[in-house]
C-alpha cells in the first residue's frame, strides 16, 4: 500500500488442549499482520485464568519461553492490536481480564463500538469505574451488571446494548464463547485440532498450528465450547450481513480463505479486473512489494505485459522504524523501496498497489522509480478511491488526511506525478470479489468508497468527539 | 534459500560529510542483510574517535537519537556483523578500535584472513596481547609493530603479511583508508555525496543515502582519502582476481550492483538458464520467497508457464526467531511460510530457490506444497550443488552437513521427496553470468561448487585448528 | 530488630508547590523505612491528573529525572508500600488513579480495612468491577456510587462504610484531602513549606524538605485544602483514639515526632525501662544495629555497663538482598551483621533489639556472637512479646509464625540459646511511653501483645479468608 | 567522614573449593565497602577462565543465579573497584583476563602503580597495544613480554618494573598468585576454608564465608597456590614497610583486622585520644554516622560526656544517589543525615568523624545540627588534616579540593561555622596505632598528612598528567 492504512486487530482461542498458550502464541504469530502494537493471551486452567499482556510483537512479548509456564491450562484466548479505540497503555492491552461477582473473564475484541461513548457515560452515572479507555471495557461492564443466570444469557444481555464491528472471544475459567456481530464485518473462522476447538479472525492461524478448517462462524452467531462440547445459538437481532471488502483489500493475509474464497485469488482477480478497466501500453508490470503482488501478477497475465519484482523491499524495516534524526527523514520510503534500475531504466512501467491514502509515499515512490530512469510511469490501485472514514474497526485517517476524500482522480495523479492513474471502481470490485452473476448477493460492506454505512451511529453532541474518528 | 547459508559481513564508510555517523548508519541499514549478528560505528571528529558497537540489528542497537550526538564528526566507518571469526561476545563486534603508538585506528573488515591463526600464534610468541577472538585483530598487532612511516606504508606492511579475503575499511583520526585483497573476493565500491565520499560493500547503500556510484575499488587496490582528497595505490602483489560468485547466487542484495553488473538481472538470467537446462511440463513457476523470486520470474518467462507467489512469507518473522518449546519446534517451516492452495492445489508445481543446504528444509516446504493439494513437485536451483567449504568469509556449514557434498542429486531428490531435481551447472552459472561468449575470462571463485581455491590455506599442525573451518 | 516483621506503608502529599512532584519524591524517599516493595506519585496541574507508579524503592523507580516532567503541577501526592492487602502485581501499586463520572481521583492509603472483603462482595454483585485486589480500591468504588454533591461529602459517606485503619490522602484535579481514621491507628502530620500544605506519614519527611511542622491530623479528621486554603471537618463517628505503639517500637524513624512525642527518645526510655526490669551483670551492652540502638544506649545508661558497637552492618545490604544458591543460603545473618570480636571476646554481652518474630534470625545471632568468643549472651527486647496478629495495616506472620505466640519466655530462651532472656513488660511499655503518671490515659493498641482489638472484625464465614490475616 | 574521600579497590581469591565463584561473590559482598564501581570474578576449572565483570554493586551484578553456573571451578579471584587509574567503561572492570602465549591469565589489583604511564609508552613503542586505561594493563604486557620459564618468575619479572602499590590476586587455569608490593602499603590476608586456601583484602572477608585467618601476607611476599600446595618467595627488592594509616582510619571495616590489629579498636583509641588532645566542656557526644561512631563511643568514655545517635542516617540512601533535579540538588546532605531534636536541642554537641575533605558537608552538617536547637557545636576529627594526595591507591581530590591543604585549621573552622575544632595529631594518631611505647617501630605511611612519601614518584615531562594525581 502506496500509504500507510493502520490495521486493526486478530483474535486466536483454543479449547481443549494440553499446551493452549503456546497454541495461541503461534496463532497470534501468524495474525500478526492485524495489529503490531500490542499483545496478550489469557489462559485457564480450569480454576483461574493468568495474563499476559504487553507493548510489542508477539515474537518480542513472548520471547520467554518462561511465560508458557505461567500461563498453564487447557484453554486461551489471544489478541494482537492496533490501537483503534483506546491509547497505547499498556493497560489498554487485550485480552482484557477481570474479576466480578461471577467469577473471572477476559475477553479479546477485533472491531469498533460506535456506541461505546454513550454506553460509558451512562455506565459510570450509574458508579461504574473504568480502568481502560478500550470500548471492550464497555461489554465487560455491561456483563458484570446483568442479572441473567447463564452465561450465554448474560454476554447475549451486554451485546443487545452495543452496536458496532465485533468479533469476540470470552473466556471463563470454564468456557470459551465466540460471537460475532450481526452484519459480520470482521472475520471470524471456526477449525479443530485433534479434540480441541479453535476460534481465529484468519485461516492462515489454523494452518501454522495444522488444524483443520472447520466453517466461518456466522454473522450474529454465538458459539459456546465447554466440556460437554459446542453450542451455537443466535440470540442477536438479525441484520443483512456486510463484511468488511478491505479484508480483501487489505487487511487479511492473501493465503487466508475468509468470508467464502482464499484471499490471493481475490486480490489477483482484481488485478484482471483493473487491466480490463484500466489497460495501457506498457514494458514492465511492477508491484509495489508486498502489498501489490498479486494483483500486478493478475494485471500482468490479463494484460501480457511481463511482471518483474522491480522495487526491492528491505526485510530489516520493521513498521515500526524509528528515524534517528530530523535531517534524514526525508529517506522513508527509501530506507523500505530500492528501486532496481536493470528492470525500469528506459520503460514504460504500470505500478499496482492496493491504495493510495495520503499520497505522499506515492509521489515519492514514483519520484524514485523516474530517478531510475523509467520512461513513464501508470500507477494502477487494485480498490476504489477511499473517501469516508470506516467505523467498524479500521483505524483510516480522517477525512482531512485522506487524499482521495478531497481530491478528484485527477488531482491525484498530478500530485503524485505519474502519467496515468486508474482506480478499480466499485462495481468493478464487487464483480470480481463475487464474479458477474452474483452481483445482486453481493453484500460487503464498501462505506469506505461510497459513504453508505450499515450501520449508522449515533449523534454526538460533543464536537471533539467527531474528530475521533 | 531452502536452508540456512550463513552469511557474512557489509562495511560502510563514509569521509567529509557533517552527519557522517546518521550517513553510516543509513549504509548499514540498507547492508543489513550481510550480516544480523552485530553492528557498530566509529565516528572521528578530527581529534579522537567514539565507537558504539553492539549485538543486534542496526535499528535496535541505534535506536537512541543520543548516540549520534555522541559519534560527531566528518568521518565514520561502520560494520554488520555475521560471526565467521571471532565468537558472538560483544567485545567482537567490529569496527575494532584501539589505540596505538601512533594514535587511534579502527578498522572494518569483510572477509576471512587464511593464515591469521599462524600470525597470531607469532605474535603472541613476541608478547602481542590479543583482545578479541577476531582474525582482523591480527592486522592492528601487525600495524603496531611495523616501523613504516606513512599510514599507508604501516597498512601495506601489515596486508603484506596477510593471506585471504578483505575488503577492509580504516579510520584514523583525519584519515580513512578502503582496501580490497588482490583476489577481490568481496565488493567494495566507491561513491560520492555531495564533497563526501563514500565506500560502501554493495551499491544499495549509495541509493539509500542518494550518493553516485562512482566505481568498484580493484582487486588489490587501496585508496586514501583525506583532506587534501583520494589517492589509490597498489602496494600489494598482483593476483588473478576472483569474485566471489555466490555474491550474485545469494549474498548481495538484487538492487545492487557489484563486479559489473546489477544482481537481479543476474539471478533472472539463471533461472533462465535453469529452464534451457532443466525444461518440465508444469502448470505453475512458484519461487521461495524471497531468495528465489528473481529466478522463479526468468525461469517462468524462458518455460512460459506462469508465475504464481504461491508460498507466503510471514514478515514478522526475523530470522532471530526463537521457538519457545520443544514441542512447537516443528513448525519452524510453517511459521515463515504458507502456501497460497489456490495457486497449488491439483497443479503441477516447479519450486525455484537459490540453494540447498542441509536438505530439511526442502524437505519440509515440499511436503507443505504436497499438502496443499500439488499434484507434482518440481525443485530446480539456481546454482550447482555447494560441495565444498569456504575459506573466504562465508559461513557455509562443515562438509558433514553440506547434504550435496556427501549425496549424489539423485539422492538427495529422494531425500526432500521432489518429483525431480535439477541444479543449474557450472559452466551455466558461468555464462549466465558472463555471457555465452566471455566464457574464458569468466574468471569468478567457484570453490565451494568446484573444490578449486584459488588462494591456498597453509597446513595446520594442530588437527583441532581444521575442525575449525 | 532480630527478625523481619513487615512494614506498612506510607504517604506524602503536597499543596500549592511549584515542584510538588519533586518535593514528594524527597518526601517518599525519607519513608521509605514503610515501605520497599513499590511507590507511586499522581501529581495534579489543575486540569488532569498523572501518575507514575513501579515495583522497587524510590530512588529507582524515579531515577530518570524526565518523569518529574512528566508529572507537572502544583499539587502530588505520593506513596511507598508493602503489600500488606494486595498482592505484588504493578497494576497494585499506589496511589490509585481512577477516573469517573466527576472527574478524576487519586488515593494513597496508609492501614488496612477490617470489612473490604465484605464491602467488596456487597459492590460486585451490584455490578461492580475492581482492578485491583487493594483495599483501597473499595474506598473509590463508594466513592463512585455516592450522590453526594460536595467531594467531602462523597469522602465521607465512603469512609462511613469502612472499617479499619486508615491514614488517606486524596488527590483530585483541584484539591487535596487528608483523613485519619476515628481510632488514629496510623501517623498523620501537617505542615507547611512557604505557602504549600504538606501532609506525611511522619516528621521525618517535613524535615527533608526543611518544612515547618505544623500539628498532626487528628483521629477523624478530615482535612481538605484547595485554592481557598485549608478546611478541617470532624465527619465521621467518634471513637476512643488508639495509636499503635508499635510505631514508638519499630515502625517509625527514630528521628520523626508521632503522636507528640520524638521517637529516638521513646525508644531510648523503652531501654533504661528494660535496665529497671531486667538487669543482668556484664561488661558491654551491644545493639543490633540499627534497630536496636536508641534502646541499647538507654539500657547502657541507665546500668552504666559500656556502650559499644559490636556487630557492624554491612551496609551494602538491601532488604532485597537474593542469595544466589541453596548451598549458601545459610549466610543470611553473617551477610548482613559481623561481630567486632575485640569488643566480645571474653565479655559478658548484653544483647539489644526492638522485637524477635520467628527466633531463627536471634539464634544465629547469638551463636555468631559466642562464636567471636563472648562468655555469656544476655537478650533484652524493648517490647512485650508478640503474640497476636494485626488487623491495622501491618504485616505480622500469622500466629503460627510468631514464636512468642505459642512459646513461653522461657522456651524461646532455650530455643535463641542466649543464656537470659527479658521482654519489656506491657505496663513497662506504657509507662515508658506515656510516663508512670498518665498510665490512665496512655490508650494505645496494644493488640498485638495482649490480644484487646480496639476494633472489633466482622466474623467471616469463609474460612479461608482467615487465613489471610 | 564529612566530605566524600573516594575509595580504592578490594581483591579476593580462593583456590581449591569446590564452590569458587560462589565464595567469591560472598567474599566481594564484604568488600564492597573498598569498592562500589564495578566488580568482577574470573573462575577456572583447570582448563580455562571464564569471567562476569560490570559495573554496579556485588550484589547487583551477580544477582542472576544463573551467572555461578557459567563460572565453574575450584578457583576464583574477585575485585571490587572504584576507578583510581582507568575510567568508568565497563572494559576497564577488574578482574582482567587475558589470553598469551602461555596460556590464560587474570589479574586483580588493589593500589596504584606511579611509573605506569612510563611504562606504556614503552611497551606502545615496541608495538603493545592497549586495551584498558588501567594500571594494571602494564603488568600483564610486561608478562607477556618476558621469556622465563615459571610463571612466579615473570611475575617477578614484571613486577621488578614497576613501582607503587600493589597487593595482586593472579589466576591461570591452575594456579593462583599473591603479592603484596614491598612497601605494604594496601593489607593482603591470608585464610583457609577446609582444604582451601583464601586470600582478601580483609579479614572480614574471611568471617562472611567462616574461613580461619592464618596470617597477613608480607610486604614483598609473593605466594603461589597450586594443586601441590602453597609456596611463599621474597623476589623483590627489600623495602621498608609503609602500611597506610588511612586502612585504620576510614577505609578498613570496623570489624577486620588488618596490620595486626581489630579496626574498631584502632578507631575507638583514635577517639579517646582526641578526647585527651581537644576536651572540651559539653553535653553530648554525636557520630557522624557511621564512620564516626568508633571514634565517637571512644571520646564519650574517655570524657565521660554521654554517647548519643543524634545523626540518623536514612539507610535507604546509596552512595549512588541520583538527584533528580538542579532545583533540588541542595538536599544532598539532608537525604542522607537528619539530626534527632531532642538530642541536640538546647544541648552542647560534640560532632566526631574521620575526615574532612573539601569542608562543604561539614558546613551543612552544622548548619542543620545548629537548626535543630544545638547551643554549640564543637567538632573533633579522629585524624589530622589531609593536606597531600595518595599516589599509592586512594583517590583523593586534588590538593586544590582539599581544604586542609589550603587552609589552616582556624580558617577551616570559620568555614565550616563550628565553635571549637580538633584535629588529632600524627604523634597522637601514631601513638594511638603503635601504642606510645613503640613509636620508633611506627613506620606507617602518613604521607597524605605530612607530605613524606615512602616512595618517590617518577617526574613526568607533561605537566598535565601531574594534574591526573
Amino acid at each position: 500500500m502506496f500509504d500507510k492504512l493502520e490495521e486493526e486487530c486478530g483474535v486466536f482461542g483454543i479449547y481443549g488442549h494440553p499446551e493452549a498458550a503456546n497454541m495461541t502464541y503461534l496463532g497470534l504469530y501468524s495474525l500478526q499482520h492485524r495489529g503490531q502494537e500490542s499483545c496478550g493471551i489469557v489462559a485457564s486452567d480450569g480454576h483461574s485464568l493468568r495474563a499476559h499482556r504487553k507493548s510489542g510483537l508477539v515474537a518480542d512479548v513472548f520471547r520467554d519461553p518462561v511465560l508458557f509456564e505461567r500461563l498453564p491450562g487447557q484453554s486461551a484466548i489471544g489478541h494482537v492490536r492496533y490501537s483503534t479505540a483506546g491509547g497505547n497503555d499498556e493497560k489498554n492491552c487485550q485480552p482484557i481480564m477481570v474479576d466480578y461477582v461471577r467469577g473471572s473473564i477476559a475477553v479479546a475484541h477485533n472491531g469498533n463500538l460506535i456506541n461505546a461513548q454513550e454506553l460509558r457515560n451512562e455506565l459510570e452515572q450509574l458508579g461504574s469505574i473504568f480502568s481502560t479507555v478500550a470500548d471492550t471495557e464497555v461489554i465487560i461492564h455491561l456483563l458484570a451488571r446483568t442479572q441473567s443466570d447463564s452465561l450465554s444469557e448474560r454476554i447475549a444481555d451486554a451485546l443487545r446494548r452495543v452496536r458496532g464491528a465485533y468479533s469476540l472471544l470470552f473466556l471463563t475459567e470454564t468456557r470459551m464463547v465466540a460471537v460475532r456481530d450481526p452484519n459480520g464485518f470482521r472475520p471470524l473462522i471456526l477449525g479443530k485440532l485433534d479434540g480441541a476447538y479453535v476460534v481465529a479472525s484468519e485461516t492462515c492461524a489454523l494452518d501454522l498450528i495444522e488444524a483443520e478448517f472447520i466453517r466461518e462462524i456466522e454473522p450474529g452467531e454465538m458459539i459456546i465450547i465447554d466440556k460437554k462440547g459446542l453450542h451455537s445459538l443466535f440470540p442477536l437481532e438479525v441484520a443483512q450481513p456486510s463484511p468488511c471488502i478491505f479484508e480483501y483489500i487489505y487487511f487479511a493475509r492473501p493465503d487466508s480463505t475468509i468470508f467464502g474464497r482464499e484471499v490471493y485469488g481475490v486480490r489477483k482477480e482484481y488485478g484482471r479486473q483493473l487491466a480490463r478497466e484500466f489497460p495501457v501500453e506498457a514494458d514492465v508490470v511492477v508491484p509495489i512489494p508486498d502489498s501489490g503482488v498479486p494483483a500486478a501478477i493478475g494485471y500482468a497475465e490479463q494484460s501480457g505485459i511481463p511482471f518483474e519484482l522491480g522495487l526491492i523491499r528491505n526485510h530489516y524495516v520493521g513498521r515500526t522504524f524509528i528515524e534517528p534524526q530530523q535531517s534524514i527523514r526525508h529517506f522513508g520510503v527509501k530506507i523500505k523501496l530500492n528501486p532496481v534500475r536493470e528492470v525500469i531504466e528506459g520503460k514504460r512501467v504500470v505500478v499496482i498497489d492496493d491504495s493510495i491514502v495520503r499520497g505522499t509515499t506515492a509521489r515519492k515512490i514514483i519520484k524514485m522509480i523516474r530517478h531510475a530512469g523509467a520512461k513513464e510511469v501508470h500507477v494502477r490501485i487494485s480498490s476504489p478511491p477511499t473517501s469516508y472514514p470506516c467505523y467498524y474497526g479500521i483505524d483510516t485517517p480522517t477525512r482531512t488526511e485522506l487524499i482521495s476524500s478531497s481530491h478528484s482522480i485527477e488531482e491525484i495523479n498530478r500530485y503524485i506525478t505519474s502519467d496515468t492513474l486508474g482506480y478499480l471502481s466499485i462495481e468493478g470490485l464487487l464483480k470480481a470479489t463475487c464474479g458477474s452473476e452474483n452481483l445482486e448477493q453481493c453484500h460487503f460492506c464498501t462505506a469506505c468508497f461510497c459513504g453508505r454505512y450499515p450501520l449508522k451511529f449515533p449523534r454526538l453532541k460533543d464536537d471533539r468527539q467527531l474528530g475521533l474518528f
